[in-house]
């Protein structure tokens, strides 16, 4: 998606160790009138499937998911990371590693949120080694649920979690993949 | 507003200590289409008051903030719990008491997100003795920004934090007050 390339050579920085530093319209502050046109065409990109819900995971991926939740009429459902003290007993659960926070999250979505009925569509803000998704896809065959497909802003193709995902057969539609970045000569190149 | 307050009704859950459950449509799963509603209806209560931000705390304020925001056309600033490893270190910081986990947490706010001109709608799921809030405002004072107002989902009355607010000349739009509320009898009263 040309908008979101062009929006990431404008505002993205990048960091040492492969970090791309998006926090001023994806996941910080969230530029909620450029975000929305994402979603837009994440329903563009879905027109042809059916989808009852959105799953995402807390906390960068709420924004996007909520606002393309507003073009596909349906809830969103956040997985949470570790049971808080009101939280729900009965919940499906999975393990998901961070490398860029470098420590296992638990990660639980309550039972009563995703039935077998349900075709999710999984949206989140970044794809990189794919660690979160592959977490929220157990989530849903847990839940007996199916997994329409997975929307995401920024993919790290050189990462190879999406390619990956997409070699298992699932449908992975990424708005901007990064072939290559390098922090020295500040260059992006997408695929 | 009469339609949130027959969705608590009918989908709530009142929890001993006083505790009311509503993750089934406002912060474990978000019915967006629903939510859209009181998102347009935070923009009827402040559509004579510039707004030039919106300002919530992660998670669950993310998604309620982030859906008014497509009617306030402007982005969405959430403060974030504790420093991550690839956080700026140039934010403004404070302290949050949490009743609902016993626990303080630190949070913080990118210095580059928040500026002396912006005018901030402060927006959360739920106002109960006010802490989260006080907390933000306090992010909004250090940046010099002016505090539009505060506009909040469930503010649970009886616990006095939105009075106390108000008393302290802050404009606070709660969508539903809950004035009494009883794990007994299942019985909920609204101001």
């Amino acid at each position: 998606m040309k908008l979101l390339e062009e929006r990431i050579l404008k505002d993205g920085v990048i960091k040492p160790g492969n970090v791309l530093k998006v926090d001023s319209f994806l996941n910080h502050q969230i530029d909620v009138p450029f975000i929305a046109k994402l979603g837009e065409e994440f329903k563009r990109l879905y027109a042809d499937t059916p989808v009852t819900k959105i799953l995402t995971i807390e906390a960068s991926g709420i924004g996007i998911a909520s606002v393309a939740a507003m073009y596909f009429n349906v809830p969103v459902v956040f997985a949470k990371k570790a049971s808080g003290s009101n939280m729900d007993k009965d919940v499906y659960f999975t393990k998901i590693y961070s490398y860029t926070h470098n420590k296992v999250n638990e990660v639980v979505v309550s039972k009563r949120f995703i039935s077998p009925e349900d075709k999710v569509l999984i949206i989140d803000d970044f794809l990189a080694n794919g660690c979160a998704l592959e977490g929220l896809i157990e989530i849903v065959r847990q839940a007996g649920g199916t997994v329409a497909g997975v929307g995401i802003a920024i993919e790290k193709g050189f990462q190879g979690g999406g390619d990956k995902l997409r070699a298992n057969g699932v449908r992975v539609e990424s708005l901007a993949i990064i072939e290559k970045m390098d922090s020295q000569s500040k260059t992006i190149e997408f695929r």
